[in-house]
């Protein structure tokens, strides 16, 4: 009964990046945190320590900056030539995957008047991508983590299956609140053509538009409105995935003091939480295939 | 050589409270973290544990949440009814120090909209405040913390002294950035008459507006220039301590890859990091006091 | 082009329970952290909100509670215990995840002698189990993080490829530091007649003992080698999964000042770092099928 | 009404520093965190940008390393080396604050024997020290953090008084548990004499053992408890402070289940938390004085 080496990647991660366009008097500047992984025919240095097809983490992270120096753009090229980059440059490396995530920053206002160069930092809301390569084809996986909603009416929760365990009262008013992590893949290999800030911002607003106005009768159903909405309003997304925690906001019972408590006082709690994951995809035909698209990452 | 009991307080730490406001279709949140502390004649707890004098932490958790019932108002007017009902309340608390980070959110925007109801967590800022009543006497020292600013030139740092462990260069244009934590005291015990919100409001912005336009020789005079400028704007406060931890922005060295690097790539590095510390104050002769204004709070 | 829900699943995650068993003066502990995922025929809440299948994540939570009442024991029986529940209990639930977290605690010593039920909380290292339960098919993948490991010599790394992008020296002589993230699989469905903690305990010894006596020439290397002895050592795993961040310690240069550093003053990095995942599995013809084991749970 | 500069200081936060002493073939490790702080006469950077008195902080930094070549010893004399370096180099720099905490490794065992250099992470508990040297004078402030302990019974909590807001039953028996943070202040100006490292020790088997055997009426008199066995123990130690978060094991109510919970199934809650923190110290006529000891750190 034989061991091998079974799936692998190795590389950097959380390179910390921070470029500044000066090309003018009003600075830009794009924060990015960037992890590369390769793939390949890394047998030798698992089995016996030969390093000969191990590009050093140390050679990922400086191309990272390297790369920098030509302009980032968005953050999806960028991965693209990252990715393409290293598998075109050594004979063993057949794949990789680069992850980035996007911090954003407010310019200053003053008086009343944009500054040229300084800048607030903005939530911690994150635009993300994950670019797969393999053997010269590419996938592009995007998204964004850390944005945090809440609706304080227009969602209830009831219907709900009761055995011995349950305790939950049912409910037709509840605060609903959650901090939204979603994955949406493009179509197709190789995708080009797409505006990619345009398509976030466009999926961005249509996710936190629909979390507003959608009646909520279970996370799940908004789960599912949400990212209907997104494969409705932008084609070139085959399909998306979100992780939603359910954000607790508990009544708290007032009742002991001599106190009504009409929806107006709640206790934000931190554990345990729910935690609702699904998938909305297309129910194609014409074979889109997501390939080595997702590998490796969260499954929601 | 007697062994004795020296300064002690107890309370409830991080009630996390969210209030929402449905006086009307337009609703209002409020998203609190509160720490209550008490002090007083508590030595018999400690040396006998006869707990006759000790107000439970449970007791304070659930005034907090009963107290919210009226309305938050101001975060400064909350801690102020807070401290003033335990110190009030109970025979041997004599002080009372309570603590508070308020959260912000923003509406979300629907069709260009606001909308009613459905918000998103705004960034990890938080405003806050620590209230001191000790024998019936008010202090309020104000601020914020997390408010993250970059300015990507207008900074320099040169002339510092150079010993045999300096090998620092000195640059005239740098990355400047911090993480701003500011502690405002107001002026005089009991302070009242002051619109909260928009002092607040006031102070970021000249705060935010200084770090922008003042050119920078060290964060040490960025520091002063910000405390003095809150001081001129507004006669109430009394003293300002600023914590600034200089979020290094390293230069990176492109020079093996033949390549220059004119300010535009950074490496945004975790640790170690700068910390500036420093209080800017009115030197007066009126006799303000302090008193117990910053008993316990972190020295900067 | 229709729009389809695709795969998901919900629960509670992160419930916190801790257990003493008081049979006797001589207390045991119980600390763990369960998060429940169920999955099953949930169209209906996703496309209508009709929850009549959704077994509500508070009642996920109390039966976790209400289970624990009989005795956790191992946490791998008592993951079983929850997921064949809640499949064999509602219409169309047909799978279930459960993730276990241990954190462990030490006996305070007194006098020489361990206490009855006082106790120190060891590191922060855990224990984890996901087990999944399928139509009735369980799979088994135990495992353990934040074990923080160290050597201070025997690491090398020269060898690799050298491009325009490559910086780094070669070393015959680093530290190598990890934390390791290990997952490994139980052969078969329905795996009987394991002692769980007598696996893991000597799973974990394997794991610490290779990565102090295997000479190291890269990280690769020694995560295959650690694989590989426990694949070796406990026939009733069927594969393993490890992820190890390189914790990078660099050498100071102390040149600079006048001094030599032989190996002795390092600097502790936090970001970027290097990341090494990978499979170890053996090479079977036996049709060991995995199953479900790993979905949704993180590819390393 | 003129502004004016107020207390300040400036130095390196967290330089993270692990030395190997490689003196033959048994390795020993220290994994320190190092914070310097200087003060002075710098009212030059601040109020017009002339750093002609700042040391920079990356000097600092590199002052710890480089003085690390000649090996660290105990944490408290590594600050003093460096404090005193600091304030003897400059003209005016009169005072400086180091702070460090140590981390500790435990050694691996390989066939029941310690390795020579192979370790593992210990737990997240830390010993500290934080010396202050102002104008020649040193005080000494040492303690520990991150040290958790649970005790299962052997708990008491009532007798406190009962108003409109309380709701909380009496115990008499209930889980205590903290997460102890310790500061302790070696009595008299410039304390030499002392071994640090068995002072040390002795204290935290002191703080261990009266915690597991102390029977506890409140977490306040196990406070101290506490502190009185320290100071009757080490008369080294001119006082104590104790910040001790009460972690919460709340009994699960299992009655809606039809099951009965004696003491055996707790929900361990994350916020809020009591927060119990205090002094002790001795009640001397001698004249001890903490001087500058305490200034800047955390009052608890």
């Amino acid at each position: 009964m034989a061991i091998t080496l079974g799936p692998n990647q190795y590389g950097k991660a959380e390179v910390r990046l921070v470029t500044v366009d000066r090309q003018g008097p009003v600075h830009h500047l794009k924060d990015l945190t960037v992890s590369t992984s390769l793939r390949g025919h890394l047998e030798r240095t698992h089995l016996t320590g030969d390093n000969s097809d191990v590009v050093a983490t140390d050679t990922q992270k400086n191309t990272v900056y390297a790369f920098a120096k030509d302009g980032v753009g968005e953050i999806e090229d960028f991965a693209l030539r990252l990715a393409r980059h290293f598998t075109g440059s050594f004979e063993h490396i057949t794949g990789a995957r680069i992850l980035i995530s996007e911090h954003g920053w407010n310019r200053i206002e003053v008086d009343g008047r944009p500054h040229d160069h300084a800048f607030t930092r903005a939530s911690d809301e994150q635009r993300t991508t994950a670019v797969t390569v393999q053997d010269g084809t590419a996938w592009v996986v995007s998204g964004l983590t850390g944005l945090v909603v809440l609706k304080s009416t227009g969602s209830e929760f009831h219907g709900f299956p009761r055995d011995r365990y349950t305790t939950l009262a049912e409910t037709t008013d509840r605060i609903l609140a959650t901090a939204v992590t979603a994955r949406w893949r493009y179509r197709g290999a190789d995708p080009s053509g797409i505006d990619w800030s345009k398509s976030f911002a466009d999926i961005r607003r249509v996710l936190v538009e629909t979390f507003a106005t959608k009646h909520s009768l279970s996370l799940q159903q908004t789960l599912y409105a949400m990212g209907e909405a997104v494969l409705e309003a932008r084609p070139e997304v085959a399909e998306i995935r979100l992780s939603l925690p359910n954000k607790h906001h508990f009544l708290v019972d007032l009742a002991p003091f001599g106190l009504s408590n009409d929806n107006e006082v709640f206790y934000a709690a931190d554990r345990p939480y729910g935690l609702i994951e699904g998938t909305v995809l297309r129910d194609d035909e014409d074979g889109d295939d997501a390939g080595l698209a997702w590998h490796t990452l969260p499954a929601f």
